[in-house]
């Protein structure tokens, strides 16, 4: 449980430490564009592992140790721009991220404990583990925009 | 010589193999946000970096380290992105990076460069020169900005 404190819980406080200086600095529709910027990268590197994943693509173990490696760093870039200041910027984030601050840093500790669960198991290369590791992490990210994200319009 | 085309080279001809891969299965309008998104992002690490090499804000050696191991991700990011399917969406993307793709090529290489240097300096944590690396980085950024980028509409 320490340990599990230590891993997660040190890269978001120094988050959170650098959040304070972004907020006083960048306009609201900044941080937004930045926000999103790194959720759509997390796309990028994330869903051609989900396909693998998925058997829909052959695996390649050289773009999932790739993909795995940006992603260590992406999933660090979104938080930050999640500050109250962007609250009525329009986007689809929804307002229990402002109402709700503690259950939203819930969701992220959540991901950054799947995320290093996920990178451990990467470095295992054992292919069905990884297989099963990339379909819990989207299952997180999901979770995550499931109760936090403005569904699509229909 | 050898060993700045095998570090910068290297990481180049990854990428490169990746791009026929991304090319072959995401939209170009999907490409095109994605580069958008990896540029974006750079910016967002680079720029409070430009601020405290020019004595705007006040130095901070954990922000230097930081924004420089991101960005040492994202500058492999945008370049699969740059693909010749996405010639014709609107972008600022001038007709140039795929009429003269050794050309663009080359700019690229020079960024990977710089990169390498900026990241050597960073870890001297010698204040001064890394100041001077940050602005010489920022240099072949807007450089390779004025030959492949549209001007802002005045």
């Amino acid at each position: 449980m320490r340990s599990k404190l230590f891993t997660a819980g040190l890269a978001l406080a120094v988050g959170a430490g650098y959040a304070g200086i972004a907020s006083a600095q960048v306009k609201p529709e900044t941080l937004v564009d930045q926000r999103l910027a790194a959720m759509r990268l997390q796309g990028k590197y994330l869903y051609p592992l989900v396909a693998m994943a998925q058997n829909r693509t052959p695996y390649d173990a050289n773009t999932v140790a790739r993909n795995a490696s940006y992603l260590e760093v992406l999933i660090k870039m979104p938080w930050d721009g999640f500050d109250p200041s962007t609250k009525d910027v329009k986007s689809r984030a929804l307002p229990e991220i402002y109402a709700e601050p503690a259950k939203f840093k819930t969701a992220q500790d959540q991901m950054h404990a799947e995320m290093s669960k996920f990178l451990a198991t990467v470095k295992t290369g054992n292919e069905a583990n990884i297989k099963t590791a990339v379909l819990d992490l989207n299952k997180v990210c999901n979770s995550c925009h499931d109760t936090f994200r403005q569904k699509p319009q229909q």
